[in-house]
């Protein structure tokens, strides 16, 4: 059995929260980063032009480009043909008075349009978080460099299929590609259309975009077809694309737009995770840290200005009733958090909304489980104690299953119940990802207390209480402060890369410096898995909080 | 006047002769020259490519360009999106034995196709003089470097008119620029295709381009509106283009291949004279050289390694009746030599083919002038001298006629005359030419004799006997070894910066030395002017030879 599909477990269960996570997490991350970089390559410049006279009788294309030469500290400037026929209807109308609006590639500037000064005005670009449940598009002044605006919508490919194996086996059929690339780009487009009318911006303000996503979900962007992704040797058609224009892509921006499409490791190594990397400034330090991101993929990156260890757990196929019985995504309703109070044995439940439960989401089952095991009604093995779980606990076709909330309590009348296997899948999930922590960790001969930081990003970061995992075994024993949720950093790390050169840059930097390890499921790791899926552990010494 | 107008008389009667230039006349330049460029910056290569392992995950792409770079010693290599779109697909026909063809552009190499081993076969490249009354084509093996075919057609755009400015004016009427673009195109597309046909050759082998011109008809191509050109302060749209992919110009070849267009200095100084210096090795060397040009404009250009001076003459409005009488283009039963027997006075003529004569070309025209004059059936302001020309000379409303070829001997049984005024417009011809010579040398200090090589390119150089053009004062006095026909540089030199990355680089280093110089029709030039319409000077010791 393969560590990555026991991973997928994990991020089943943990993904329900992640429509709920808080928005504005990510930019107390960012604004600590952003303060270093403040150099665009997305600009605009009103260059001064000398009109041609029979002293200096420059072309017109030769005369704008050497202005702006002269303005850009003497680099290189090109100008598109397709631009140069504008021009001399441009000048016709508005003489040599104008905004160039121009970006930084492969060392030289390529001027993207050419604008009257009398339409002057901010001009925007995009991050993107491309994530394969859900997508977040934040709209941001390139000169303030302030959010304006930010959507959040599920992944129009959810139609096709929740998990990415189903999307890339789809793809992989007669019209599949396009149909994948075509649903995500029109979700993707009307959203960008819905958030610039909000704010009543005209497309072609948008100026450039940033995207960061998975492996897969950058292929489906780009129109390639994933299948090398989930096969041996999976190798991905693209590892390191170059900026593309908007129009090429089909996004409904301005059509010279540069798209910055995040580089990525390999198949389970993407862009989004490098963008986590970037936002939390991993590479700028001495001390080791941690990241942590559980979307679709579970990936885990160590290390700091020296080097970066990865490894990460591929989509698998959906662990089916795993957490049927009640789990859901986050949303009104839905229960995020639960003490069991002593003596009383009452189940204290938080809602998100404080509306009448209707299910759990990751975080809360995490709690759930932790205060379960606190109270005695699970064993270390995570199997219902009888004696405590009294008359909370039934028998639903031969599984056993215990009342967290009682039909009249809940909202639709049923009661919510978690399953004998709902709790196996939960520890299987919280085994392979302690193992994983211990392995990485191992391998370079650090003990998890050289850690500095362990950065949680998206669903675990938001809602997770590191002290419910701690207790599950999910995650080291360390000083709570130890653990930082971080939100977006996928979003963050885009909206860095957009806004400066420095960190376009360094992203490359970071994935052509990232290790990728392959976990070998051999006896010492089954070995490791094996005791990891107690709770907290076969060896109690290495949790010395969990009492 | 403008001396540019009267320029255009000169044009008007050399380029009676520009069809019938000798084809190879160019080649034995370019030989010369070609010897130190060895650099193509088109190139086919077949890199090593190692399949992918689990060992070795680098996806597609990115395992193509490595490769690419480890071929071209480790240059930058940048592969554009819609190709990388084709790569599962080749991969999956061809595996990773593969032919990649790239190209150089601002330090980097494009892919701009892969191509199967299988499918091998050689790869050629278009060199194109696109002059305003005829464009020659020719094809090229690029990994040989030997001219495979060459095709010469009339301008389509003769159809509008046959001087440029007819085109330029009718260009900036609603709809004029798109009908001279298209009319180009289509001839071009029409002429490539029939040279492709005659060699069974496929247009995606043809995998780069390279075209001299003048300014305005660089300008047709590129689709650009030459207006500017033709009124003050004479403004070009570009002087440097970049180069362009074929399908942006719509041009038959490669979509991919890449265009290169050459730059210009200004609106009368093109990119077939910046080609004309390429290809005669003008910035190579230490002592001085002359290059005239006589096209749809006429320009002259002087200098050595380090420094370049050029004037030259717009298109004017036709000459009317200037060499109406018997001008034709050259072709068979024209003539092109003349000799006046003595003391017969016979004419003796040479046609071309030998077919009964039929007009005079220009180079006819100069010839039958200097005879005129050293037989004294003119004198030294070029009127007719009755007493020797006899029963040759006749009067056809009011202007007196001297015939050539009676009727009974020319092919159409009409009297063969030169007019009073075709020679007058010859000497005025003349006279701009050898005061322009005397004006650009005397500017920077030198005498005629420090011209070391003077060079006579296209119409000029291919038909014209120097001893007759000395004769009428046409071009001064100088040992006859000096003057150096040099047939069509324009050409020559677009084949150069087509093959060798030095030649291409050298065109833009070219283009930046070139001082162009207005000449101002001011009273020294105009006293300059008219001593020198007189056969072959007022001052009789500038021309020793002529007796």
């Amino acid at each position: 059995m393969s560590v990555l599909l026991i991973f997928y477990a994990l991020h089943s269960i943990l993904s329900l929260s992640r429509e709920g996570r808080s928005k504005d997490d990510s930019m107390k991350e960012l604004e600590m980063v952003q303060g270093s970089n403040t150099d665009g390559w997305i600009r605009a410049v009103r260059p001064e032009i000398k009109p041609p006279s029979l002293k200096d009788n420059t072309a017109d294309a030769d005369r704008i480009i050497t202005a702006l030469q002269r303005e850009l500290e003497g680099e290189k400037v090109l100008m598109d043909f397709s631009l140069i026929h504008q021009i001399p209807s441009f000048l016709g109308r508005h003489g040599y008075d104008m905004r160039a609006v121009l970006y930084k590639d492969h060392g030289a500037w390529r001027v993207m349009d050419i604008l009257s000064t009398e339409s002057a005005g901010p001009l925007y670009g995009l991050a993107m978080d491309l994530g394969s449940a859900t997508i977040v598009v934040r709209l941001l002044d390139l000169n303030s460099r302030q959010k304006v605006e930010e959507i959040t919508f599920i992944n129009p490919q959810m139609e096709i299929g929740p998990d990415i194996l189903t999307r890339i086996h789809f793809a992989n059929e007669e019209g599949g590609l396009e149909r994948c690339r075509s649903l995500l780009l029109t979700g993707i487009n009307e959203h960008i259309g819905f958030l610039l009318e909000q704010r009543a911006i005209e497309p072609g303000r948008i100026v450039g975009m940033s995207v960061a996503g998975n492996t897969t979900m950058t292929h489906f962007l780009l129109g390639l077809n994933p299948y090398g992704l989930c096969r041996e040797p999976y190798i991905p058609v693209i590892n390191k694309p170059a900026l593309i224009e908007a129009d090429k892509l089909g996004l409904n921006i301005h059509p010279k737009a540069p798209v910055l499409i995040f580089p990525n490791v390999g198949s389970y190594f993407g862009g989004d995770l490098i963008a986590g990397i970037l936002a939390l400034g991993m590479t700028d330090r001495e001390d080791v840290s941690i990241l942590i991101d559980v979307g679709t993929n579970a990936e885990v990156v160590l290390g700091n200005r020296e080097w970066l260890m990865a490894c990460a757990g591929a989509a698998g196929p959906a662990l089916e009733g795993g957490v049927a019985s009640m789990g859901m995504m986050a949303g009104p309703g839905v229960i995020d958090r639960i003490i069991i109070e002593t003596p009383s044995d009452e189940f204290r439940i938080r809602t998100i909304g404080n509306n009448p439960p209707l299910g759990i989401c990751g975080s809360g089952l995490i709690d759930l489980v932790a205060q379960l095991f606190l109270a005695g009604m699970i064993d270390m093995r995570g199997r219902f104690v009888e004696g405590r779980c009294g008359k909370r606990l039934s028998s639903i076709e031969g599984m056993r299953h215990l009342v967290v909330v009682a039909s009249e309590d809940s909202a639709d009348g049923n009661d919510l119940t978690i399953s004998q296997s709902d709790i196996d899948a939960l520890l299987r999930s919280k085994a392979a990802m302690y193992t994983i922590l211990t392995t990485i960790t191992q391998m370079i001969h650090l003990s998890m207390k050289d850690i500095r930081h362990f950065y949680i990003s998206g669903t675990f970061g938001s809602f997770i209480d590191p002290k419910s995992a701690i207790t599950i075994g999910m995650l080291p024993d360390l000083p709570l402060e130890t653990y930082q949720p971080v939100g977006n950093t996928s979003l963050s790390g885009a909206e860095l890369a957009l806004m400066s050169e420095d960190a376009r840059d360094e992203i490359y930097r970071i994935r052509d410096r990232v290790t990728y390890i392959e976990l070998n499921v051999n006896q010492d790791f089954m070995n490791l898995f094996s005791a990891a899926r107690f709770i907290p552990h076969t060896d109690k010494s290495l949790f010395p909080s969990v009492k």
